[in-house]
C-alpha cells in the first residue's frame, strides 16, 4: 500500500513566505457537564491522582511506563463504527461527557492513525475549567495529512487544546507537517517499528510516552489499535479497561473489537481475556462496563 | 452436505421388539433459586401471564402467533461459544438461574439444530416446583440424531423435563427418531421451507408453534438462528429482548451475534437495529439487557 504524505517541504516553506490567513475561529466551544455521582463511580477506575496531569516524579530513571486506560464505545456486537474510514455515533449524550470526563483526568489521549483520518477528531476535554490532555497519534509511516484546518490544530489556536505528539517510525517525517506541528506546540516521536511487521511494540510506545513525562495516556481506538492492545501479551499494559455499550447491534461489516486469539504455554490457546473487579453502570440508555484485566 | 440421519426405521422396530434396558436415571437434579428481588426486574419483560405456558384463548381462528423473547448470553465480543460445535460457559451462577427463571415463564424453548448437536441441551426448567417449557428444534433437514441417551429425553423419563417438538421440512422423517419421539410425548412438526433457501419463514414457524397452542416462546440460540431473527423483516416478530453480556473477550472465530445489513426503502442500506425501553441490570459479573426492538 502507498503511504499518503503531504509533499515534504512545500507547505512549510509557503506559510513561511507568505502566512495563509487565518481559517475563521471555530464555533463556539460547546461545554459538558458530568454529574459529580457519576463522576465518583469512576473514581477507583482513574489513573492515580499524580499520574493524571503528568508524572510529578519525573526524575525516575528509567523513566516509569504511563498509566493506560483503554476506553471506546462500541454496539452490542462490539463495533465501533459501521465502516472503517466512517464516524458512527454509538452512544448516548450521558456516555460523551463521561468521555470528556475521562479526558480531564488523563495526561494523554492516544488514537491511531486510521481514526485521525476517518474521524478529524478534536480529542480536547469540552468539561468547563477542565485540562485537555496531549494528543498522540499512532502513526508508523506518518501518513497523516495534517494540516492548518484540522480540528486539533484549531482548538490549538482557540485555546481550547493541545497540539498533538505523532508517533513514528519515520526518522524523515513531512518537513511541511513537522514545521505545523512545532508551530503549535506539538512534535513527531520517534520509535523504531518491527521491520517485517511495521508494527510498534506497545512497550515502545508507551515508554517514548513516560519519558515525554506523560504521567497517564488513555487509549481510545480505534480497530486496530485496540486490538492489538487486548493480544497477549501486551494486554498486559493495560491499567484500566472502561468501555460503553450502546443498545443497537451495527450489523455485519463494522470496525469490530475482537481480540486476534494468541497460542499461549505448550502451544494450547491462551484463555480467553476476563476482566476482574467488575462494574456495570448505566448510563442513560448506554452501560458502562469498568475492570482489569485479569491475569 | 449430507444429512447424518440415523437409519429410518432399525431404532424404533428393535425397541418394539426388545426394548433396550433403561438407561441409568439422570443424577439428582439440580435445583437453582432465582431471588424475588431479581425476578421483579424482569417481570415487564416477559410474556403476559395468560401466554406463559400455553394460549389460554386457544380457540381463535386463525391461531395466535406466540409471544417471542429472544434470549441469549454473549461475551463483549458478541461470541456465543468460542467455535461452532462447542459449548462455552460465559455467565456466572446467577445468570444461569435467570435463564432457568425465564424458561418458567415461557411455553416453549426454542433452538437450531446446531445448538441441539453441538450441546445435547437439557431444555428444562431447574428451579423447584416450577414448569418446564416445551424444548422447539428448529430442524429442516431432520438431521438431529435425537437418541434414547439424548439429555432431553432422559430427562422426560426421569419426569424433569418435556420432549421435544422438532419443526422440519422432511415430509418423511427418520421413523427412529418419530417413535421415539411419539413414545416421550413429543412429535415432528411440519414447515415449508423455501425451496432455494431450505430456509423457514419465522412467521410460519411461529404459527405452527401458535397452532399447537403455545402462547410464548423464548428462542435462546444459537448463532444462525438469533442473527436470522434479527434481520429486516423478521426482526418485527420479536416482542422482547434479554440479552446477558459476560466480561469477557472470547477473540476472533467464535460464534458471533451480528445480524446481515440488509437493505431498506431506496435501495439504501437500513438503519441499524436499535432497542427502546432499555434497562440494564447488573447480576453478579454480569450484565442483563432488557428492551424492545424499536421500529
Ligand atoms: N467508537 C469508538 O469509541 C471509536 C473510537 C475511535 C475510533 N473509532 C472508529 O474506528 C475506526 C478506525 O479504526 P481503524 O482500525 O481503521 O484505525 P486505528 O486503529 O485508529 O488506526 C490503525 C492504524 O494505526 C496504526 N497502528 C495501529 N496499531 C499500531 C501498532 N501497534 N504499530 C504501528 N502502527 C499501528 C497503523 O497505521 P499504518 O496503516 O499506517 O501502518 C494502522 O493502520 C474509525 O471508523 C473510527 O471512527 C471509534
Ligand atoms: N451463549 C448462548 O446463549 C448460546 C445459546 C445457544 C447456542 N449457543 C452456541 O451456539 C452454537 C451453535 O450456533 P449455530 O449458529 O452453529 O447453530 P444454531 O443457530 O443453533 O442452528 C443452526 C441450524 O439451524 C437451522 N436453522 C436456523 N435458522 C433456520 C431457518 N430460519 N430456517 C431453517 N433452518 C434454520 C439450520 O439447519 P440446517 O443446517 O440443517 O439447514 C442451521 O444450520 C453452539 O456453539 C452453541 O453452544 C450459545
Amino acid at each position: 500500500m502507498q503511504t499518503q504524505q503531504p509533499p515534504a517541504t512545500a507547505p512549510a516553506s509557503a506559510s513561511a513566505a507568505a502566512p495563509t490567513p487565518l481559517p475563521p475561529p471555530p464555533p463556539p466551544a460547546e461545554t459538558l457537564i458530568f454529574p459529580p455521582s457519576n463522576a465518583t463511580k469512576l473514581t477507583p477506575h482513574l489513573p492515580p491522582p499524580h499520574l493524571q496531569h503528568n508524572d510529578q516524579d519525573q526524575n525516575q530513571d528509567p523513566p516509569r511506563r504511563p498509566f493506560v486506560t483503554l476506553t471506546f464505545a462500541t454496539s452490542l456486537d462490539s463495533s465501533l463504527s459501521l465502516a472503517p474510514g466512517t464516524r458512527t455515533v454509538l452512544s448516548g449524550p450521558q456516555s460523551k461527557a463521561m468521555t470528556h470526563h475521562l479526558r480531564a483526568h488523563h495526561a494523554a489521549i492516544l488514537i491511531g492513525v486510521g481514526t485521525a483520518v476517518a474521524d478529524d477528531p478534536g480529542l480536547n476535554c469540552l468539561i468547563a475549567g477542565a485540562r485537555s490532555p496531549r494528543p498522540v497519534v499512532v502513526d508508523p509511516r506518518a501518513r497523516w495529512a495534517l494540516h492548518r484546518d484540522s480540528k486539533v490544530l484549531q482548538l490549538v489556536r482557540a485555546g481550547q487544546g493541545l497540539a498533538p505528539f505523532i508517533v513514528t517510525a519515520e526518522r524523515e517525517p513531512p518537513a511541511g507537517v513537522a514545521a505545523l506541528l512545532a508551530e503549535h506546540g506539538g512534535r513527531f516521536l520517534f520509535v523504531e517499528a518491527g521491520p517485517e511487521t511495521g508494527r510498534f511494540r506497545w512497550a515502545d510506545v508507551f515508554d517514548v510516552l513516560g519519558r515525554e513525562g506523560l504521567g497517564s495516556v488513555m487509549v481510545e481506538g480505534g480497530g486496530e489499535v485496540i486490538n492489538s492492545l487486548l493480544a497477549e501479551p501486551e494486554c498486559g499494559l493495560v491499567d484500566s479497561v472502561i468501555v460503553t455499550i450502546a443498545p443497537t447491534w451495527l450489523g455485519q461489516g463494522g470496525v469490530v473489537v475482537s481480540p486476534p486469539r494468541t497460542v499461549g504455554e505448550g502451544g494450547r490457546p491462551s484463555a480467553p481475556l476476563r476482566l476482574t473487579g467488575v462494574e456495570w453502570h448505566p448510563l442513560g440508555e448506554d452501560v458502562v462496563l469498568c475492570g482489569k484485566i485479569l491475569r
